[in-house]
């Protein structure tokens, strides 16, 4: 069986999404999505960055992030025809540990807790395919790397694209 | 840099010690160690079982757990020569997360949170050596495999051993 590797926040997980109904919530402003290039943070202003960061690292913060549209449709059937491995670079927020096992049984009841990895860096990851939204993530993969399309790498070439996942469906299915 | 995949449980902390101490506390028993082929359990009276299963599962277990003789000064050398990685199986263990990165970063403050990963099967680690106290984790790595000896794996054969971490800085350093 072939191993496929993929990424939880802005995969899986809508973690912008989460942050920004939060923040559309407790500042009532939009925010400059022009610059985010690579990172949210520079489109945050200033006087509201301390708050935003405070979110991630608070506990429940990505215990209630929303799935991503078809991802666990898809995933179900990834998880019968492909060793699946859900990778989170997550240790620099000992919050989100705990919250993001719990996330995945809630919402993926058919994978296990032998399938999360939860580390920092993504380098001694080793796979056929590995989905990521992270050019940092997969520029050191040997398998066959993917970039998971979102509006901070948008300016990303070199890597092949899947936007979606009816893409992933289409690609792996 | 050669890269040096290193398990947490029984290799960096004495799980082991911090359990038989808090068991020896609480039920003023000794404990089996004959029936302990690779597994704990069965030298547990069968009254006392669900009271040690609760100890892994509760917040602070792993927090508690006292770091194995010479490791701390040999890790700050091997992290100075190899790409270090602690890579733990806990994920079967909630509430361990936060406590195994809490752990690393107490005793051993010139790691850092890139360099933990938390997971529960350790197939897609690659690396040069993974040092570990169960063949289930060393039989599909790719590098060099060394046993760290413990009571449990007593009877393994057909791998080279590590006894202790003098031993491991023969080896590496």
């Amino acid at each position: 069986m072939e191993r496929i590797i993929i990424d939880m926040d802005e995969v899986m997980a809508d973690t912008m999404g989460g942050m920004f109904a939060w923040y559309k919530e407790h500042f009532s402003l939009p925010l400059d999505y022009e610059k985010m290039k690579g990172s949210w943070i520079p489109g945050i202003p200033e006087e509201h960055k301390t708050k935003v960061r405070e979110q991630l690292y608070s506990v429940g913060f990505f215990r209630r992030l929303p799935v991503m549209k078809d991802c666990v449709e898809v995933m179900e059937e990834l998880n019968k025809q492909y060793e699946v491995f859900i990778v989170s670079a997550a240790t620099e927020f000992p919050n989100s540990l705990k919250d993001k096992l719990e996330w995945l049984e809630e919402h993926f009841p058919f994978l296990t807790w032998r399938q999360l990895v939860l580390c920092g860096d993504k380098r001694m990851i080793a796979g056929d395919y590995m989905i990521d939204d992270h050019v940092r993530n997969l520029v050191h993969f040997k398998g066959k790397p993917y970039l998971y399309s979102t509006i901070l790498n948008k300016a990303e070439t070199g890597y092949e694209r899947l936007n979606n996942w009816r893409e992933i469906a289409d690609r792996f299915l």
